[in-house]
């Protein structure tokens, strides 16, 4: 997905409403006729001390030059900058980016993550919290995206990622919906978490997009011959989890 | 909109879900492509001490025979009922008439607004609340609708009505994408406030149909000739507000 026009900038028009107007939510419609309604904007604004408890602990692992891919309203890069680190936040959404100035983000960038390079610089750590491993995209493309990550960062480098394990938990059935769409998308040779979705409020509509979901041991695979390598997880007592990754030393 | 399939079922299942697993939304999708998140099934399982200020009021002058259209959850039926009247909820999702009855309504059907009879009796009151005039469709329907209801009520009966204004109130700008589906409307013949619409909860999605919200005035408009008359309005402060129609006397 590239910068997104003024009609398609869904979620960036709800995170706008949300900071002038005090409203704004986010439903996500994915491509077998599920619609729900997503944390949304309440979320994107969250202040550090409102995180999730595995994301306050693998911050800490950020340094450096950071990237935060899929910034959102820049919580994340506000909090780095804050700390002193040297941020920059980068979205497709002008108007994501537009309030990220507003909140005083000094490095800021519309750019979706296909579309980075060396030309901004070589950077110590990615940050893609907020279930953003998702903008992975897929199997092959996360794999292009891992290798590009790599020579854009420095020896130390690490990726800290954040996804959401989208199969039923050991002793929970799962929901129909949910196991009926892993096997369409096994049936079209997808990945079972590779949502085909797109992000709607009020006209809005994003462009459809892929948004990948793994499992640890999915991520694993996928990792596995990028040269980089996962150092450890951090669990939620959710599906969510945090990943950092590190590059493999020759 | 007659009886809802399983699969059409989006707010019955809500409903469901958020009695049983304390959860549930509801997406309102418009045939203009606007998106929103309605109040939802919390809404519908509001106690009496949580109803707006307009509803306490106006459901005081329920009397007899009680017929409450689209009762959704039974909230205003259980108020009834408790109350000592003898009140019938309809309503076209199956789903939601079993939660009615496992909250402990005495009389319910499966039933559209369009299928009531003299068979269902004669009743002294109907009831429309939570905008629920809106089911009155268009204004052809509405008027056909109010003649049907007159033959079905005793001499002295009301319809107590709530309806939202969708004009933007004095003073108010009013929002773009509102203000330019009224003039759609009413360049396809149809009343500013008719919307087309249809409900979506996860992969359930009811069909399209007309959702009626007029300003006092057209609501006037509608009554008139049908062998009804507004007794009164209660309002609210903001556009919501309940009509209360009693027959008109030769």
């Amino acid at each position: 997905m590239g910068r997104l026009t003024k009609q398609q900038d869904a979620y960036g028009q709800a995170m706008w409403d949300y900071l002038h107007h005090g409203r704004g939510f986010e439903i996500v419609e994915r491509d077998d006729g599920l619609a729900t309604v997503a944390s949304g904007p309440a979320f994107y604004f969250r202040s550090y001390t409102a995180w999730a408890k595995m994301e306050r602990q693998a911050i800490r692992l950020a340094r450096g030059r950071v990237l935060d891919v899929g910034c959102g309203a820049g919580r994340v890069c506000r909090h780095l900058q804050d700390k002193g680190l040297d941020a920059m936040g980068i979205d497709v959404s002008p108007l994501a980016i537009k309030v990220c100035k507003q909140r005083g983000l000094k490095k800021t960038r519309v750019m979706s993550i296909t579309q980075v390079s060396r030309r901004l610089g070589v950077f110590d750590t990615i940050v893609m919290y907020g279930n953003n491993f998702g903008l992975m995209g897929g199997f092959k493309r996360a794999r292009w995206l891992l290798r590009r990550l790599r020579a854009m960062t420095g020896p130390d480098a690490r990726i800290i990622a954040e996804s959401n394990d989208p199969y039923p938990r050991p002793g929970r059935p799962g929901l129909k919906c949910h196991l009926a769409y892993h096997k369409l998308n096994r049936g079209r040779d997808r990945m079972g978490g590779q949502l085909r979705i797109r992000i709607r409020y009020m006209t809005y509509a994003t462009p459809w997009f892929d948004y990948l979901l793994v499992s640890q041991d999915e991520m694993g695979q996928i990792v596995a011959g990028t040269g980089w390598q996962i150092a450890r997880f951090f669990d939620s007592k959710g599906s969510g989890y945090i990943a950092v990754l590190e590059k493999e030393q020759p």
